[in-house]
């Protein structure tokens, strides 16, 4: 197991009741939000009328950024830090997704500079301080709200990239599952893939000896596809919502990649996806996870793979361990089509032309000769296993 | 799953290298320490040396309490608050095991009231502040480093009791596998019975629909049975020992009790056991868990005691789950032998006299008149389950 430093500071409210809690919380840091959401779903569901009488009842003031959308956009931001700035906000409450605590996040560093906010996101302006932010969770999907990451897309640039600091992680959190009653079947796939994926990047690593932190891997899985299918049949199952919520947190926390050697290898040829073709963030993982564990399985990444069968899917084992990876592989695809997911890129709208350019792409937005991960994958590699899941 | 809130703030430093950061960690907070320690482990493993380098190189001028013994007593808990207010420190560092940490929790909540610090453990006197405290694990056991729960014992009433207070979570935690290579056999075997055992109470409960968290008990409850072994034979293995390390914290520190309707019947039961005989703590967890669970064992416990068997031991499911739920309690009580721990209270040196008085004392400790847990266990119930265990 590598040294590591753990240490969640967001405080978690999870349930039903929890938004009691929401003035308390907020007036610890301030009393001028910007509240920072979607489009209508927070309204359809009332939350957003519970939330403006909360604020008016505990005679908080509030100013508002709407509109962020799936793969937020830099302009959206760059549109908060201005509303932010001019009317001196102590606290940002996202209300949403994953794309509204990203963009809450950003928004949030962006107000204590007068750089443009994409400069950070590009590593060209270090975060120094941030405001203060909450969020209220209406999807479970990203995790970003018990963490210090964010993904913006810079649609000028056709870039998707990732950055992060401990400035920006969330004060608090209101988790409650019954927000995530009104995410269709198809969302809902889509975000359960997303939990999957975070927890399989963290997962795919070789001879670290961090054993409890694969197993605790191999329980959000197990969560996920007990849970998923439920969900996306009983959109109000609470019992399926609340695991998969909790799921979603702890997917990428920092507890399971905590003394491991992670890479991300998947999620930089995904948003290589969501940036040229803007597709759903968990569809794209879910067309790429199946082909490029394939691509990675050798013989000395075979034992993990026949472990996740063994653990996850209850493969059983045979003296062949290429094999029970194989069957693994075939288990996780099956259960990856079983939600509805088309997983080729082709049905995605995808040509073949745009391979070459997203391989190269991928690199280049990381600054890499290639990546280092469970297998390094150069440009020809990439572009190899976007030919596989074309 | 219940509502819950989830906060740990305490910033955990793991691995190899760790002590390097004492001096800035503590320095966030204070400048004179009171430094809490055991017998003699710290100085023969060379810790205290290196302990007291840093202090000196970094200019902060600390006080001692050492001494602090297994089932830490409230007398050398009154004699740290003392040595704490006559030299007005500003932080306490716990340097061992549970016991230590324990102590130094206690004396950080005394530190502020004029009263006895028994009246904090009796909640005579609420806890209204501490001081900070921070601490380096010599042990794998308690998991006290990451809560806010203490257990101190009382040699003039004969009890043993449990207090908690966020006030006393640690600030910090530096958590070197390597310290705990001096730990012995036996109280290796003592400190992996004290994580599962930690794990088992949370774990059994009935139909919470805490999908996820169940896993995660698991995993550790795996990592135990995988590593505990190890460490045994190999006392410097490292993964054995950070594995274990790591699992002693997430077994109590509030994760897999989250929205659960958790009781603890076996460390009630334990305290009485510690507190009459002075027995190693782990090794009464080991006494009476398979004794508790056979106890426990009817139609509506069995498919979880059984679930356990499937999930930690691979015991393999027939069409009776009472017969694999028997199977799974078999595979738990032969795990513990394979441990070297003496099964019997005989053993230990109990007579047939102590049991009801231990009983009657279990229930009238908590002030209660039975332990709603997995199965509520009254008086009589408890009697047959301390019977079960001689």
């Amino acid at each position: 197991m590598k040294d590591f430093n753990f240490n969640i500071s967001t405080k978690i409210l999870f349930g039903k009741d929890q938004l009691n809690n929401l003035a308390d919380e907020i007036k610890k840091y301030g009393q001028r939000v910007l509240l920072v959401y979607g489009r209508s779903s927070i309204k359809k569901i009332g939350l957003y009328d519970e939330i403006l009488k909360i604020f008016k009842d505990n005679s908080i003031t509030h100013f508002e950024l709407s509109g962020v959308v799936p793969n937020p956009r830099i302009d959206k931001v760059r549109e908060g830090v201005k509303v932010a700035k001019e009317n001196d906000v102590d606290f940002v409450l996202a209300v949403g997704g994953g794309s509204v605590v990203d963009s809450a996040k950003l928004i949030s560093a962006g107000f204590y500079t007068d750089s443009d906010p994409w400069d950070i996101v590009i590593k060209k302006e270090k975060v120094t301080n941030a405001l203060p932010l909450g969020s209220i969770l209406t999807l479970a999907a990203t995790g970003s709200e018990m963490n210090t990451g964010s993904v913006i897309s810079n649609e000028e640039t056709g870039q998707k990239l990732g950055w992060g600091s401990e400035y920006v992680r969330p004060k608090f959190a209101i988790m409650n599952p019954e927000y995530t009653y009104s995410v269709d079947s198809y969302h809902t796939a889509a975000g359960t893939v997303d939990i999957m994926s975070h927890t399989m990047e963290n997962y795919f690593t070789l001879n670290d000896g961090a054993y409890l932190n694969d197993r605790f891997a191999e329980g959000i899985l197990k969560t996920c596809i007990k849970y998923g299918p439920i969900a996306i049949k009983e959109n109000d199952n609470y019992e399926a919502r609340a695991n998969l919520m909790w799921a979603n947190s702890w997917a990428i926390n920092g507890l399971i990649s905590a003394g491991k050697a992670t890479e991300w290898s998947v999620h930089a040829m995904e948003h290589e996806l969501s940036a040229l073709r803007d597709i759903t963030h968990g569809v794209g993982l879910a067309i790429l996870t199946p082909a490029w564990l394939l691509y990675c399985l050798d013989d000395k990444t075979s034992e993990k793979i026949a472990t996740f069968g063994y653990n996850v899917f209850d493969i059983e084992k045979t003296n062949s361990q290429i094999y029970d990876a194989k069957k693994a592989i075939d288990a996780l695809k099956d259960f990856l089509e079983s939600l509805g997911i088309n997983l080729s890129l082709k049905e995605e709208g995808f040509s073949e032309e745009d391979l070459p350019i997203m391989a190269k792409n991928c690199l280049e937005n990381k600054n890499k000769s290639q990546i280092d991960g469970f297998k390094t994958l150069k440009e020809e590699d990439i572009l190899n296993i976007y030919k596989k899941a074309f």
